[in-house]
C-alpha cells in the first residue's frame, strides 16, 4: 500500500508504543493529521517536554519536574511510614486510595528468573533515609508475582536490618470478585488472613 | 493526585486522541518518558512533520506528500475506472483488495440529517476528470449508512450526467459472517444479489 511517507512514517513511530496495533496506529496518524496545525504541535511539544523536563525525585525515585518532589516537600505527610513501589504508576494507583505516607521506587524492571534488576538497584538513598530513624514502617507493595515476591523478601532484609517494622500490601479476594472463579493461591491466601468480624 | 506538570499535559494531550482513556493515555506517557530521548524526539518530529507535509492530492484528494499523489501519476492504472470514497482511509482499504483503477476521495465528514457537508463538497476535480471522457465508470465506495446512501445518489446523478456507468459496492453478508446473525436489511440485500453458482 503506498502512504505519504511522512504518514507512514508517523504510522510507525506509533506502533513501538504499547498497546498500538497497526489499525489503531493509522487511525491515530489519520487523526494527528487532521488536527488544526496548533494543536499538533502542541501534542509534539508535549512529548519532549515530557521527556526533557521530568525525572524521577532525588529523594523517592518518584517522576517529577522539580526536585524534591511534590509528595517528598509535603510537610503534611507522614514520615515515619513509607511504601516502596516497582514504578511512579504504581503511586499514582497507591495516591488514589488516599494513603498519606511517603514512598520509594525502585525504577527497575527487574526479572530475577533472568537475574536482571538486582544489580543496578540503587537503595543508597532508601538506605539513607532508613538511617535518620524518623522511619517506623515500610510497606512493600510489590507486584503479586514471583519477581515481586522475592525482590519482597530482599528489600524485608534491608529494611529489617535497620530495625523498622516491615509489612506488605495484603493478598486476598478482589473487591466485586468471585470466590468461584478465584484461582486457589489467592484463595488460600484470603483464608489465610481472614479477618475476625 | 500530583503529577509532574509536563506529564500531566502530556496525558492532557494524548486524551484527546479518538480511543484513548485516561488509563491508556497514562501508560502512554509513562512509557514516552522512558523512552530514550531521540526516540521520544523522532515521535514528536513525525507528528510534526506529517502535520506540515501531506496534504490532500490536487487532483484525487488522498493524502499525499507530493501532487500529484502515487496513486494519480501510477500510469500502470486503469483510468477508465475510478472508485468514490469518503475518506484516505477507505482508499487504503480498498486499495489491499488489489483495486487497480484511480480514485476521488471527498474528504468530508457529512451529516445530511443536519444538512452538513454538501454545501462545501468540492467537486469540481471530479467533473474534470469525468468531462475528459477518460473515465468509463464510477465506482460509489460510501459507507453504508443513510448518509452513505444519500450521498451515493447525490454522486450518481452528477456522475450520471457526463454519461459514464455509475456502480455502487455490493451489500450482502460480511465474509465469515453468520445468517443467523445478520440484520434484516443486509439479509435482504444479500437475497436481492444472490448469484447463480
Amino acid at each position: 500500500m503506498r502512504l505519504a511517507r511522512p504518514l507512514e512514517n508517523l504510522i510507525d513511530q506509533l506502533l513501538k508504543l504499547p498497546g498500538i496495533g497497526p489499525k489503531t496506529a493509522q487511525r491515530l496518524a489519520l487523526y494527528i493529521l487532521k488536527l488544526p496545525e496548533m494543536e499538533a504541535r502542541q501534542l509534539a511539544q508535549a512529548i519532549v517536554d515530557c521527556r526533557q523536563k521530568v525525572f524521577p525525585c532525588s529523594r523517592c525515585g518518584y517522576l517529577t519536574d522539580f526536585d524534591p518532589c511534590l509528595i517528598c516537600s509535603d510537610e503534611s505527610r507522614d514520615k515515619s511510614l513509607i511504601c516502596i513501589g516497582e514504578e511512579s504508576s504504581d503511586v499514582i494507583a497507591i495516591e488514589r486510595t488516599g494513603f498519606r505516607g511517603q514512598y520509594f521506587v525502585l525504577n527497575k524492571d527487574f526479572n530475577l528468573m533472568e537475574d536482571k534488576g538486582l544489580e543496578d538497584l540503587n537503595l543508597k538513598p532508601l538506605e539513607d533515609r532508613l538511617a535518620t530513624g524518623e522511619i517506623k514502617e515500610v510497606v512493600l507493595a510489590l507486584n503479586p508475582d514471583m519477581d515481586g515476591e522475592v525482590m519482597s523478601r530482599f528489600l524485608a532484609t534491608v529494611a529489617g536490618s535497620f530495625g523498622v517494622k516491615v509489612t506488605r500490601l495484603a493478598h486476598g479476594l478482589p473487591v466485586g470478585g468471585d470466590i468461584e472463579f478465584a484461582d486457589e493461591i489467592t484463595l488460600r491466601r484470603a483464608l489465610e488472613g481472614r479477618k475476625e468480624l
